[in-house]
């Protein structure tokens, strides 16, 4: 039960999204501005939603992780979620770029706190070819997700197990971004 | 040094807002909507800084928990900066309200990780008078200094030691809010 009388039904972030619209807004509007690119020569949305749930599953945040592997394994064609569990289980044995492995690197040292990024894996990110652009994005998406996670589970929010609404939710958060509201409400039958 | 290339002279989290403003803006629409109260019922505005202050203090961000607690002492008549300074050393001997107290316990346990907060916690801070809009709040606060704090020192941004920087800046908040842009850049002499 949640630490506080949310509306009923809502997975995840979308209960506190729902009894606060007036912090919902910016927040949804970071998730866009940080996960939707609009740069072409930038981490591509999928990257994007890797190192969302990479850190989500750092901080143990299991609605977080699960709707964000689901949206980054829609944009990827990882279609049974195999790539986004190697990930999140050992990404330096997977087949992501040595560019996104350097900038997983960097996400987990912020994870633990902002001063644990070191110099050196700055330097190593560059040298995979990351520009600033790009170590700037994946600070902010991992310091974003340690305030998603706190959020979600400080509350004590409610999550559904079934794999197929997250999947239900990430084929709208692909097509619409993150929005307010209860847009994506998936059928009754997903959130039992 | 900064971990990647930011605009010179601007303190703490205002280079890489200026580096990227398209983050920058609900970030700071996040700040207005969390710090500055629009209900006279809820926490006072004094009472969100001193709860983002304290969590900056326990993440260690130089910067933010300076900035934050000199917003929070302006509102609080705190002049000489020595109730922030106590509530930061130990809050449970200061003067502040049991309430105030009870939410400051949570924001500590968020910091940790969401999983952190107790259902005990939440009942201590309602036997308080907390309701549930503040419990929400104070988690969110908490929550989002976690990102914020990540943010600054992740990139290891550069932050002025004058407290008279600090102070003007926080004048400046408190009568315009949370803005994007350098409408607050201090006199260059509050700057070296």
């Amino acid at each position: 039960m949640a630490h506080i009388q949310l509306p009923e039904g809502l997975p995840g972030i979308r209960g506190p999204m729902a009894f606060s619209p007036e912090t919902a807004h910016p927040l949804n509007g970071l998730a866009n501005a940080l996960l939707r690119p609009d740069d072409p020569a930038g981490l591509s949305w999928g990257e994007r939603e890797l190192i969302a749930t990479y850190v989500s599953s750092l901080n143990d945040c299991f609605f977080c992780q699960t709707i964000h592997g689901a949206v980054a394994s829609h944009h990827l064609g990882d279609n049974d979620w195999s790539l986004v569990k190697a990930v999140k289980s050992d990404y330096q044995q997977t087949s992501i770029s040595s560019k996104l492995k350097s900038l997983l690197a960097i996400a987990a040292s912020v994870q633990q706190g902002g001063k644990h990024v070191t110099a050196e894996q700055v330097e190593a990110a560059r040298m995979e070819g990351a520009t600033d652009k790009n170590i700037h994005d994946t600070v902010l998406i991992a310091a974003a997700f340690c305030m998603f996670n706190r959020y979600v589970d400080g509350l004590a929010t409610w999550a559904p197990d079934s794999p197929d609404l997250y999947r239900y939710r990430a084929e709208r958060i692909a097509e619409g971004g993150y929005v307010s509201g209860d847009a994506y409400m998936p059928p009754a039958e997903l959130t039992t």
